[in-house]
């Protein structure tokens, strides 16, 4: 059995092992005030080329979602726009409201927020001081659906946040798959330019744990670690997540990654696609295709992967996802079993 | 002037106002401890045929939805489901996720909730402990839209939550224009049978302010005094609410008064129906109309209205609500101008 | 059986019965937006000497409390201090808490709070980001005991907030009784310059319900009726609030109806202030006397007050409210019952 | 420079390390749906005795902390007591009142609360649908001040919670220094006896990070998955967690570890306690001891220390941890510098 079914099967890239087991007793402070997590925020700061931003590390993609929209949204009646296939909307087990904040729905397009939406809701919202208020726009890339922003849907959504007085939010937890796509054109210099706050995915590309947070907007700075304490998102250990994202940052390594999960699935997607229907465009490490249930279960003698979507009785959509441990080989094997069934 | 805007453009019904002024100067306990909360109470369950049931006075709406739905929803996890025009989506500011809570949004019919959404809901959240699990049910009668629900509406909806084991709570801002509808088949005896929670509007019908709530499910009646204290629902002079509802339900009063505002506004949907499109059906106090803007920029030279939706360059919707203290006579100058424009 | 149990077990002063009654018919839209509540923040901040203040009107106590702190602390992590008796602290049902904002506590000095506890707490706070910082100063006047603030306690206290960059907010629930106070030196003209928010009590002062929430910091004033609104504290009838308090302060009726409480507390005090003790200071409408439980019981045969400490098995603590609504006949049996007990 | 600041300035035991190492590439479900996790839990009931407790992990202690207190408070008006130096109270930046609850404070013994408050707490509360409602208890062993509790103690505690319905909740983040005590009579087979719930810290003893919570009352086992997700408290790979805690019971590591921490201490006081005053009684791994500020000084060339409190302007409490890693040598250095002062 191989499994597909998620960015975070394996544990960590042996680089960051490595490191790792060689600073193990090292001795420093607590909560990211150490040499490990300086480095790797420095290496983050010129990678993305922001040298004023802020980077703060995360263990987990919940936390830091409810955690940054909850730093946003300052206002009781303030709100976060967001499509309804959104991360936040849909498998965070109603963690923005638990934090006392509402998201306002709207319809996504191959999983992506048109910024016509926006303006849609201020026009409406902004004249009526009995409804919400939205402060935040929340985007993610690669998205839900494993589709990719455009820089100029990038720019679009940017400047009607600009607009309306809007942070806009990226969750990155696949950005490197969506930095990596060949279809990407948003270079990594232009993402904090185009951003309120973005967060580089660490768990899902290579990372035994982490997020790291880049906060551009200077509104957003102050008092940060106040603001990840009183929602319980700071790891005594940080430095661990600190190793872990300067070894990704160091040579490249994060992007080297996400590429070789692209590909994989690109490769995946190239082999099947005159055969098989798919449910949203294969743009990074995300596949999702329509299968009959009967094509599913023999799937499952030797592969394990998700269904998300049931379409009618005898059609499913399954995902299936590859990522920087993905046996190249497995891979082979898992075309060669669906082209042949 | 004068005014459609709303059903509480008045203050209060003259019954009211005398005993408001009979009993001014007498002593009492304060928060709803005194023989006139207690006589309220009483008419009150005798009215709904519901002995058993608890009974609450809250002095306005948005408050009371966000008290009982924060009483529904005991753990953070838990959602309400609430069609995408319901009041608490849309016009309370965030009121019920400032309180923690996440309302998942379906489609409305005519304004209200079809139970096949229920269904559908649960049976995906339920399957995947990532996600919220909804417990409550929220809907409105007569509706944001004016339109009413049906007897065997009302049971499917609530069989459909009994299956899920979700709460139905009922917000009856305007109940008794839903009762008092010439197309109702709710009696008001069996509307404690099909529903956890309900309440009896005041401030919409007659009274100075005040919401009546109903509890009907053992489960919701714990300690709900300090539950609406925290959430700042207690009126230290809930007597002024108690005095109020003896006078609307000693004698049917609350029935007579909306039925009244019913017929006016069935009146005028009477008279307009062959010349001006209805947005919604006009089952209850609100009508909602078709009209070109400049029709509009002449009605309002003699008639107050909202405009709740634009519905392109030319033509909007406007709101005509009639309520208890509606002149009848300025409804046949409305109807007549209506008619000539 | 008479009571001294609260200075809310009557209804409202006449005139403002008057008022009402004669405008009860008049049309108005909602929310506040009409002409009474127009003229009623006019003439508060003209009698407050403070032009450019925001004034809105809320419906009852706790959710007055719980608003405005909900506005001064914008960020998670921030809290608000108050002395141990505070009402936000002991009889609010966890409101401040319910709405996410940590209360820390200091010891009060006869009912209030020493500005020395605020920089105590502060130079903890402000050096570990691990702790809750404070953002607001939450004092009421007169106090939980019925003791009052000195101008050179209130200005102290704000030159602290200012030091540490603090809001103060000043409950008024019986702002009154303090104003009116034989012991007060804070003039009306000055509260305004040393509070950045305020609230001016009418449920507890002749008025049927309402608090007029005085907001002087520009900071607190954006989109306050969004704030309200998500809440659940305005009222759809604010104009009976504003008819209430147009005549509470068109020709000085607030503070004449709060001296009269006062001089009847006062002389209650003086005439028993030899045979019994004193729980604190009398120096408004509240009275804390020591008493016996056999006394007690007798007392219970005419008069209701509440008892709200246990000293030890045979002695209590009584409070004794006079109010607008006292009748003076009342107050010479209660004297004489007490000293002849 | 050598580090006596916190039990977390390195980041793991070898034997844990070790095992990760050998599972690194081993594919899993996410989310602790694990043989990793599923072993661990299993030598944790085995070790605790209860085999129908319900186990999981957690990242960190805020998250853990602020979780089950959400998961006990189910109410808005309810509340924690728990002693004014608790951890939740001082140190998580609010994280308990961010979530909605409130914490009742009472004074601290030694670090300890005395089921006395308890008892006078609810006898207030009880009474007064006013107030707060405590339902759960919080205690943390061994305290933030470095005392375990006795069994009689906690035993107090416990029938106290039980008369009063309250749930008692056991902070273990550092467990295992409360139980590998000289001083602790508390058999580990009875904890889960005498609390409802509690948690055993591993970021503090060995483990990378990752605190495993032990519910042992039904009433909280439901819907935990969804409770944690919803408060950003899951981690992708938890089998970090579950293969660390499986090393630390698989035979005993866990409490070796915390004697080996215990007994550096214990040297360390027995060594000091002619020569200087010590601020609580040092029974486990953390000292807190009164030095001069210059003696702090001279200190500080050499070691690192937390300085917690300060007493006068020349004396201050100084923080001593060891831990499952410090360099015995090194306290052998620390002991003779601080002799020689």
């Amino acid at each position: 059995m191989y499994y597909f079914i998620n960015d975070y099967n394996e544990i960590m890239h042996e680089k960051i092992l490595d490191a790792i087991t060689k600073n193990n007793m090292v001795q420093t402070k607590g909560y990211g005030d150490d040499k490990f997590c300086d480095e790797a925020k420095e290496l983050i700061k010129k990678s993305f080329y922001c040298p004023n931003s802020d980077v703060y590390f995360f263990m987990a993609g919940t936390q830091t979602n409810l955690t940054i929209i909850d730093a946003m949204l300052t206002r009781s009646f303030e709100a976060v726009i967001a499509v309804d296939t959104a991360h936040i909307n849909v498998h965070e087990g109603g963690a923005i409201e638990a934090s006392g904040h509402k998201i306002m729905n709207c319809p996504n397009e191959n999983g992506k927020l048109n910024p016509k939406y926006i303006e849609k809701i201020m026009e409406v919202n902004l004249k009526d001081d009995h409804m919400s208020l939205p402060k935040a726009v929340y985007i993610s890339n690669s998205t839900e659906l494993g589709s990719i922003y455009k820089l100029d849907e990038l720019k679009a959504i940017w400047e009607m946040c600009k607009k309306y007085d809007l942070y806009l939010f990226l969750d990155g937890a696949r950005l490197g798959s969506a930095l990596c796509s060949d279809k990407n054109d948003i270079k990594k210099e232009v993402l904090a330019k185009y951003t309120d706050v973005f967060y580089i995915g660490g768990t899902k590309n290579g990372a035994p744990m982490g997020e790291a947070v880049v906060i551009n907007n200077d509104a957003l700075k102050k008092e940060f670690t106040r603001q990840m304490k009183c929602r319980g998102s700071i790891s005594a250990k940080s430095k661990i997540i600190g190793i872990s994202f300067a070894e990704l940052f160091r040579d490249n390594l994060y992007f080297e990654l996400a590429k070789y999960a692209n590909d994989l699935a690109i490769k995946i997607y190239d082999k099947l696609k005159s055969k098989y229907k798919f449910y949203s465009e294969v743009e990074s490490n995300q596949i999702f295709m329509q299968i009959s249930n009967a094509q599913i279960e023999k799937l499952k003698q030797s592969f394990a992967v998700e269904v998300p979507y049931v379409l009618d009785e005898k059609t499913s959509v399954i995902r299936i996802v590859t990522s920087w441990a993905t046996d190249a080989k497995k891979v082979d094997e898992l075309i060669e079993l669906l082209l042949n069934m």
